[in-house]
């Protein structure tokens, strides 16, 4: 089935213990399309500037991802740049250049109409409804958010939650967004906001989705995927995303969306983020098998399950 | 099998948001004896002072620890003063009165001698060195340490690390131990200076162990074990000494140690750290029994399990 992402493309400058780029190619949506490329046809839906390149877009096109969604404006890409010290955890942003991002209105060619699965990368939540909102035949919306739009867009954010399946964010952005410092307590409350089910990221340590109860066929007990604690981080650039397009294009590609399924996508999802920072960028993600993916797959069932 | 620890025994004065307590009874040695408790039989060697009660020992004798090995000694017990802010990951020490504990030379009783499984909590580094040496007939040897050792007493350190099995420490203390940021990297590390297998434990995030190559048949992928995200943290105090409790009483309960029975002291380690937290004090280990442990390994299974 296919997926449709909203979100941002992007040029990424940055740094890492490990070396650094300029103006490599990035951005939330171009990492879930990648991400969501080996196991389901995608589009997505964006904005970039002048200094977006055939070459650039070729990287998604290689992976079938359909582009058509791209728009080009006058002006320059969204341009991120950013550091992170040694133990990778945390970005620092040296500099956000919004550039034709920040008039971003999207707009959905005509024939991603019959999309069957949405994704709301983390852009301004009043976009994110309105999209959601044009989508009204898609059969699962998941969404991402973040700390700026938690403390500053309260209101718009809640009109947003209401209209997402399964939001997917960091812990300590469950924990902002709920006022808890309990995660379970803040899952409870987000999950009263909107949300079937809540994944909430730990960085390397995983991953955790807690579902509503009553949702989805197959228990409530929440359920945790781990992250790789054997390769080498690069840069942990899109690492987020990447998860996300694991996580939506598995239950893109299933017929139906139960707990068991849920399940094996939060592996899925833990899996594409540990490729993704094992180099810069996207450059890991452009060229998998499935075959390796599910080879990893296998040493993440290893790594967490006792038989 | 029996299993002999040797460590400290405390009063505990502390402050969580959900509470204080003064002088509770505390100190690794006790939250380890009666995790362990649960599982095989348990001997405690350890110096407490003359404020230490007959209903404090109790505590223990209940559990049906053999506190033979307990000094009495002139004078007061260690008494640790802290304090956890509101995300109760990291305790703040605000007053620690070493008291006997500061002249504690471990004196093992005759009829500890066959113990079949020794630990050694947390203490200077050359008792340990001294309590392991003169228990050359143990099968297993575990050990803990802290980042005091780890930065002050450094050849001391390296000379108990060669005469451990088992070394269960936080992941930050690895990470420092090792000079390295990257988790697995110090834990490769950690591994060349003695242990045949690696404990590191992430709080919230449950624990992972890592394997020396060729130790332990089964494989040496590491293996993680997730926390608790289900229930209420009281007061975080003695987790990772409940934690190496249940993880080492599960292995001396076992005839063989393999890499399959590890992986299941992985999980009764991480079940017996979150009884622990749920209640001030040593409360919770006080009154559990099995099923109420076995029920919780379930949870934990179903929390991580695919199928």
């Amino acid at each position: 089935m296919s997926i449709l992402v909203v979100g941002s493309v992007a040029f990424d400058t940055l740094k890492t213990p490990f070396g650094e780029r300029q103006k490599i190619l990035g951005g939330a949506a171009t990492y879930f399309s990648l991400s969501a490329s080996y196991f389901t046809k995608v589009r997505v839906v964006a904005v970039v500037g002048e200094d977006f390149t055939a070459d650039n877009e070729d990287v998604m096109k290689k992976r079938g991802v359909d582009t058509r969604g791209i728009q080009h404006a006058k002006g320059k890409t969204f341009h991120w740049t950013g550091e992170y010290a040694e133990n990778l955890n945390e970005a620092k942003t040296l500099n956000t250049e919004l550039n034709v991002f920040e008039t971003f209105q999207p707009s959905i060619p005509p024939e991603y109409n019959n999309s069957d699965f949405l994704f709301l990368a983390n852009i301004d939540p009043v976009l994110q409804t309105r999209v959601r909102d044009a989508m009204q035949k898609v059969q699962l919306v998941g969404g991402d958010t973040m700390n700026y739009w938690i403390s500053g867009h309260r209101q718009q954010l809640e009109e947003m939650l209401k209209r997402v399946d399964v939001l997917l964010i960091n812990d300590g952005e469950a924990r902002m967004l709920a006022g808890d410092s309990s995660l379970p307590r803040a899952a409870g409350k987000v999950l009263q906001m909107g949300p079937r089910a809540l994944v909430t990221k730990h960085g390397e340590y995983g991953a955790t989705i807690f579902f509503r109860d009553g949702e989805f066929a197959g228990g409530h007990h929440p359920f945790r995927a781990p992250a790789m604690p054997l390769d080498e981080v690069q840069d942990p650039t899109g690492a987020g995303d990447s998860f996300a397009g694991g996580f939506m294009g598995y239950l893109a590609s299933q017929g139906e969306v139960n707990r068991r399924v849920l399940k094996h996508a939060m592996f899925y999802g833990s899996v594409m983020g540990s490729f993704a920072v094992e180099r810069f960028g996207t450059e890991r993600l452009q060229s998998l098998t499935r075959e390796e993916i599910d080879e990893r797959f296998t040493i993440f069932r290893e790594l967490t399950h006792l038989d």
